[in-house]
């Protein structure tokens, strides 16, 4: 029997698949376990911070080129929200500001972030795998490629609780992003949902969808591969110590 | 002082900057110490070449990219060689076939390989990023970045010494890719060279190409993290191991 003449999974059992994939997330990377139990040096969270910036950059870029593919104007209205609250609007800088903020709080100057000279090739290879596949894919593909959304509530409350505790140097006013975070990808997550399970109904496109979404556990988690090389390992490309 | 006021470098000493990027070349990766000094094991070695495969595999897609860029005749007759190299033709079986060879000499099918299925994520991210650099590219700047061949007759070289030294249970018929680029690789620099040497001439052009060699040595280079994630340090993302 063909992968297409299977029965497809009810809405319930396709969510239940979708949500299935947390243990798939960065947040159980070694990296990351390393980083939210006090584990990190000064160097490694700081060269985290850095990396990381590159992704909120491209977020906003990933969201533009989502809309460009998206003939969907009730889709476009809500999804232009995302570009919103990154790039922010006056009155309200939006995230992009607040993880230059979260960089101060580290101790790296906002020019430091910008300059992008921390940033390791494999997680810029990463991050750009991510955006030109949402130049290339369907806006129903990358919004549910997007879903990862899913388990971020969790990420970003884990580090509100244990970042202040463990890492006392860190000035308190950078946990800005991750507070504001919290209820905006709960917000993203009701969306992105809703375009997965209406769009993608046959058990062979339901397949396809949790590949989707594996691809992009598989971004978030390669990028913390590269910083694992970097900075527990000690082993960066050469040229980037230099 | 801006840099596009600078003095040009002569031929020959921006011929001795690009030569003098070989110390970022994938050879120095520890990854490649421990392979080329005998000190990998069985499965770490299958992962390379299991890995390495969906690089030859992305390679003649490369050059046609590469071909579809470029309005010059003359450079397209030779670059078309380079796609004939690795797809082959009749009675001359080419690099992938060669690949699938050293494949089987380390004891992985020609299914096995064909799957993809042991291609790690950040490799991936990696192959593609050079491949879709070579799609927005001039021609002129991928054949710079693809200059990585001025080192890598050494590298093939060094395989050909030292394998079968020290991997005895390779079947030693696998080698002939190692062998066949030899040649290939030294034919294939010239032209990339030549072409390198007369387009970019400012300073300031001839900073930018540095650039480029550089990129496509951090895609080599981060090939190989993901495998010491992978193999070294046995820590693959989690789905690949299931």
């Amino acid at each position: 029997m063909g992968i297409e003449e299977q029965t497809p999974w009810s809405r319930e059992e396709f969510e239940q698949k979708l949500r299935a994939k947390e243990k798939y997330y960065h947040i159980n990377h070694p990296f990351h376990v390393l980083m939210n139990t006090g584990k990190l040096e000064k160097k490694a969270i700081q060269g985290w911070v850095a990396n990381r910036f590159y992704y909120q950059t491209s977020i906003p870029i990933k969201d533009a080129a989502i809309m460009a593919n998206c003939t969907d104007r009730d889709t476009r209205r809500l999804w232009v929200q995302r570009i919103i609250d990154h790039d922010g609007t006056q009155g309200n800088d939006g995230g992009i500001e607040a993880w230059l903020q979260l960089g101060e709080a580290v101790g790296l100057s906002r020019e430091e972030l910008q300059s992008e000279q921390h940033v390791l090739p494999g997680v810029r290879f990463a991050i750009d795998a991510y955006v030109n596949f949402a130049r290339h894919a369907t806006w129903q593909e990358a919004a549910c490629s997007s879903l990862t959304e899913l388990f971020a509530p969790k990420i970003h409350q884990n580090r509100l609780d244990n970042w202040p505790k463990h890492y006392t140097w860190i000035e308190p006013d950078g946990y800005n992003y991750f507070r504001k975070r919290l209820g905006e990808a709960r917000r993203d997550v009701e969306h992105g949902l809703s375009i997965t399970l209406d769009h993608f109904r046959t058990r062979e496109q339901q397949e396809h969808a949790l590949g989707l979404l594996q691809f992009k556990l598989d971004i978030l988690w390669t990028m913390l591969d590269a910083m694992w090389m970097a900075y527990i390992e000690n082993k960066p490309p050469y040229h980037c110590v230099e």
